[in-house]
C-alpha cells in the first residue's frame, strides 16, 4: 500500500507539468523548456527531501517567541543562515526597534521580482498539552499520511521550509531561477507585528521591495480534502490588554485584600467584567463599541458570490468536526456563517487573568484584572481609527480608568482578484488539478497591508500547497508524506512553489 | 529604648491582674488566689517564650493546603503532636472524608468545659510575592515591634500557638487549669470546611463537644491601635467555580481554536462573562441572583447601634491606609460603609481563568472559562437555600449549561451578646484596659455554625489578643514583641488566653 501511494504521489508531481501545455497553449515553447527543467527540479526535490526535513526539524527546535523574549537573536541568526543557504545574498538583520527583521535578495537577472514575506517566530506553547514534545518535531501517523508535529510546523516553518526547498532544488538541478526574489522575514508576527513596518525605513529594504511585482507568504492552504481557498485579503487586528486596577480606578483596593471586604470595597474584577460586556452585544458576537461600524464596508455582490461558491465546495460537517463546533453563531446556515466569518469585525477574549488562578479557591478580592483581547478589523476599518474609538468608548461608559495596552496589530489587507499574485496561484492550482475557490478575505490576519497599503501598494497574498493544523494550539502539525493524492505533502508543496515562481515570471 | 519597652510590656502583663480585683469586687477571694497563680503562669510564659516561638516557626514550615493536597497527613500528625505536647489526652485523627480532623481532651476535673476549634491548614502562597520565604518564619521589624513573617502566621498558627503556650505555662508553673478543654482541629478551613461536619459523626467527638459550655477559635483580634472588635457572629460562605465550556454549552468550540473564528463561532468566555454580570447589579456591589434577599434579615436596632459605636472608635483613615482603599462602595461615609460590611451578602470574584494567561497575547478562542467565586451569606441565608437559587438563576437567564462546582461553604453563625463566651471576652479586654467594641458579625467566615447551629447550639466566637496582618495575602505576619504597650505581643496574647480560661471557668 505504501508503494501504491508513492507511485500516486510521483504521478501527481509529474502530472501537473504534463498537463500544463494543454492548459496554457499560448506559451508552448517556454512551457516545453520549463517542463524539462521542472522534471530535473522535481528529482532534486526528491533527493533533497531528507535534508529539507532535517532543516525543518532543526528550525522547530529553535522557537522564537517575541511575547516571551525567547530566542530573539538566535532565531534571527538562524533565519539569516537559512536564507543564505537557500541562495539569498546580502542577507542581514534589519533593526526594527523590536525583534529584528531579516533581509536578503536573490538576483536571478530576471525581468520580474517577487517579494517573499516570512515569519520566523511562533506562538507560545505548553508542553503539558502536547502528545509529543513540541520542539522535537516528531513524525507521527496522521489520517492523511506521515506528518511532523511541533510548534511552528504549519505556522509557518513547514510551508517556509518547502519554499526554501524549492530554491535549493533549482540550484541542485542547475536550473536558473526564472524570477528575482526579495526576502523580508519578521520575528514578531505572532504578537501583531508591532515593529515590522520600521524595517521599511531601511533604504535598501525599501528599494528592493519597491522592485517586487507582488508579495507572498508561504502557507499550507489545502484542507483535508485537498481543496484550497485563495484569499483576496485578510482582516486586520488589534491585540491589546485591558487592565483594571484599584490603583488607576481610585476605587477598590490597591493590593489584593480579604474577600470579606467585598461588602464595603469595590472590585476591579467586576469593573473589568462590566467594561467587557459594554464592548459587545448578542452574547459577545457583535461589537458594540461606539462608532465601530462607521467604516465597515459591506460585502460586494462579487464577494457574496465568492462566499456562496465557497459554501458549495467546502464541506460544512468536516469543518465542524475539525473545529469541535456543533453550531455556528445564531444557528446560521453554512453560507450565512461564512459570510459572517469574512465580513464581520470581532471582539474576542483570548484570555482572562484575575486574582487566584491556581487550583481551588482563595478568598481574595483582587486588586487587578486583565483581559487579553483581539479585535479583528474588516475593510475599511483601520487601527488608527479604531484604537482611539475603543478608548473613547470605555471612557464614555465609565471605564476611562481601564488601561488599554495594545501589543500589536495592523490594518486589513486586500489584493485585487485580477492581480498577478492571485492569477499565478489560480494557474498553479488549476494545473495541479487542485480544486480552489476564492474567498473575499481570510478571517485571520497577517501584516499584508504593509505591502498592499501605502506606499508600496503591491499585490500580496498567502500561497502554498500542503496541509497542516493546530496553528496556535497544541499538537500543531504539517503533512510530510501524503497518502491522499489530492493533498500535497512536503515535496508536492515544494513543487507548488516552483510552479508559482514560473507563473509569476511569466505574468 | 528596648529596655524601656520591655518594662512597659511587663507592666501590661502584671497590670491587668493588679487591677482585676477592682473591676470584679464580688470574687475577691478566688481573684486573690488567681492573681498569684497568674503571676507564676506569666513567669512561665516568659521562660517558655523561646520554645513557643520555635514551635510556631516549625509549624509555619509545614503548610497544610487542602486545595493543593499538600501535607495532609503530615499536617494532621503535626497538629496531633502539638496538642499532645500541650497536655491534651487521647489525641487522634478523626476521619471526615476529606482532610482529617484532630481531636483531643484535657480533663482538668473542672466544673466547666470550653471547646477549642483550631484550623491547621493555611492559604496558598506564591513565594515570588513575598519579602522573605513564606515558610521560613523570618523575624522582621514591623512598625509595632518585632514580628514573624510567614504563611499562617496570623491565620491561625500564631494565635493558636499562643493558646497552646498558655497550656504549657499552666503546666510549667504547676498551676491547675481552671476548666476542661475539648480540642477539635480541622485541616480544610481554607477551602470552606467541606467535610468538617463529618467529624461530629464520631460519637466521642460529639459527646465531648456536647459537654462544652462554649467554643472559641484563637485569633489575633487587635487592630494596630490595640482596639478589639468582638464579633457576635460571622457571615456564611459559598465558595464555588463557575465553568463555561463549549462542550457543555453545545455552542462554541470543544477545544481552543484560532481566534479568527470568533466571527463564526460562539465564545464560552463571553458566555461566562455574561453569566457573571447577570449575578450582580451596581457594578458588582449588589447580588442580583433571583430570590437572593428572600431570607436576608436587616440589621436590628441594637446591631445598628453597635455598628455606630464601632464607627466612632475605629479609625477610618487607618483602615483605609491598611487596605490601600481610597473610597468605600458608593462613596459611603464610614458608618454606612460598616453597616454595609456587616449586613450585605456579596458575590465576589476571587479569580478568573480563561484562555491564554501567560505573558503577551495568543490569538485563541478559548473553549473553556472559569470564574472562582465566593458568595458571603448573612442571617438568615443558608447554603442549602442559596446554592439551588444560584443554579436556578443561571438556568433562568440562559446559563443553565454553566457548571456550578461548590468546593466548600457554610451557613452564617451567630452568638448572643450575653453568652458566656462573649462576656468572658469582654471581661478579659476590660481588665487589660484594651478598648473593645461589639460588632454584629464579622464579614469574614468561619464554620462556627457547626457549634452555634443544630444540634449543638453552643455559644461560639473568635477570641484572642495580639495583632497581625496579611491573611490570605503575601507577607502575612504576627506580632511577637510589641513596642506599643496597647498592643499585645505573643506573650501578652498568651496571657489573654490564660485570663479567658479563668473567666470561662467562673462563668
Amino acid at each position: 500500500m505504501d508503494e501504491g501511494f508513492s507511485a500516486q504521489r510521483r504521478s501527481l508531481i509529474k502530472g501537473a507539468a504534463a498537463t500544463a501545455a494543454l492548459l496554457a497553449p499560448g506559451a508552448a515553447l517556454a512551457q516545453s523548456r520549463r517542463d524539462s527543467d521542472r522534471e530535473a527540479i522535481a528529482r532534486a526535490v526528491e533527493t533533497g527531501q531528507e535534508a529539507t526535513l532535517a532543516r525543518l526539524r532543526e528550525w522547530i527546535a529553535l522557537p522564537t517567541i517575541a511575547a516571551e523574549g525567547l530566542n530573539i537573536e538566535a532565531g534571527a541568526d538562524h533565519m539569516a543562515r537559512l536564507a543564505t543557504e537557500a541562495g539569498f545574498t546580502g542577507v542581514r538583520k534589519v533593526a526594527t526597534g523590536g525583534v529584528p527583521a531579516v533581509f536578503g535578495v536573490l538576483d536571478a537577472g530576471a525581468r520580474r521580482t517577487v517579494g517573499i514575506y516570512f515569519m520566523y517566530d511562533v506562538k507560545q506553547f505548553d508542553p503539558a498539552e502536547w502528545s509529543s514534545p513540541p520542539l522535537e518535531g516528531r513524525m507521527f501517523d496522521h489520517a492523511l499520511g506521515s506528518a511532523i508535529r511541533g510548534r511552528g510546523a504549519v505556522n509557518q516553518k513547514g510551508p517556509e521550509t518547502a519554499f526554501l526547498a524549492a530554491l535549493h532544488a533549482f540550484r541542485a538541478s542547475g536550473r536558473r531561477l526564472p524570477i528575482n526574489l526579495v526576502l523580508l522575514a519578521e520575528g514578531e508576527e505572532e504578537i501583531g507585528s508591532p515593529n515590522f513596518r520600521n524595517a521599511f525605513r531601511d533604504a535598501e529594504v525599501r528599494a528592493a521591495m519597491e522592485r517586487a511585482d507582488g508579495v507572498i507568504i508561504p502557507s499550507a492552504s489545502q484542507g483535508a480534502s485537498g481543496a484550497v481557498t485563495i484569499s483576496l485579503g485578510a482582516k486586520g487586528i488589534i491585540e491589546c490588554e485591558l487592565v483594571a486596577s484599584g490603583e488607576r480606578w481610585g476605587r477598590g483596593p490597591a493590593r489584593d485584600v480579604h474577600s470579606s471586604l467585598k461588602a464595603q470595597v469595590d472590585s476591579p474584577v467586576w469593573h473589568l467584567v462590566h467594561a467587557l460586556t459594554s464592548l459587545v452585544r448578542d452574547q459577545g458576537n457583535t461589537p458594540a463599541i461606539d462608532g465601530w461600524f462607521e467604516h465597515v464596508r459591506p460585502l460586494t455582490e462579487r464577494e457574496r458570490a465568492l462566499v456562496a461558491e465557497a459554501a458549495r465546495t467546502r464541506p460544512e460537517e468536516e469543518v465542524k468536526r475539525q473545529l469541535g463546533v456543533q453550531r455556528w453563531i445564531d444557528d446560521l446556515p453554512w453560507r450565512e456563517s461564512l459570510e459572517r466569518l469574512v465580513s464581520q469585525p470581532t471582539v474576542n477574549i483570548e484570555g482572562l487573568v484575575a486574582g487566584h488562578t491556581g487550583p481551588g479557591g482563595k478568598t481574595v478580592l483582587p486588586a487587578r484584572a486583565v483581559a487579553k483581547l483581539d479585535l479583528r478589523l474588516v475593510p475599511n476599518m483601520t487601527v488608527e481609527d479604531c484604537l482611539p474609538k475603543l478608548r473613547a468608548h470605555l471612557a464614555a461608559h465609565g471605564f476611562g480608568d481601564i488601561e488599554v495596552s495594545m501589543s500589536g496589530g495592523y490594518d486589513p489587507t486586500e489584493t485585487a482578484e485580477d492581480s498577478n499574485v492571485i492569477r499565478a496561484q489560480q494557474a498553479v492550482m488549476t494545473r495541479s488539478n487542485i480544486p480552489w475557490t476564492l474567498s473575499p478575505r481570510s478571517a485571520g490576519s497577517w501584516p499584508g497591508f504593509l505591502f498592499t497599503g501605502d506606499p508600496l501598494r503591491k499585490p500580496a497574498g498567502q500561497f502554498g500547497l500542503g496541509h497542516g493544523g493546530g496553528a496556535h494550539a497544541p499538537d500543531e502539525f504539517f503533512l510530510i508524506e501524503s497518502r491522499n493524492p489530492a493533498v500535497a505533502g512536503l515535496k508536492e508543496a515544494t513543487m507548488g512553489y516552483v510552479d508559482f515562481l514560473y507563473e509569476m515570471a511569466a505574468s
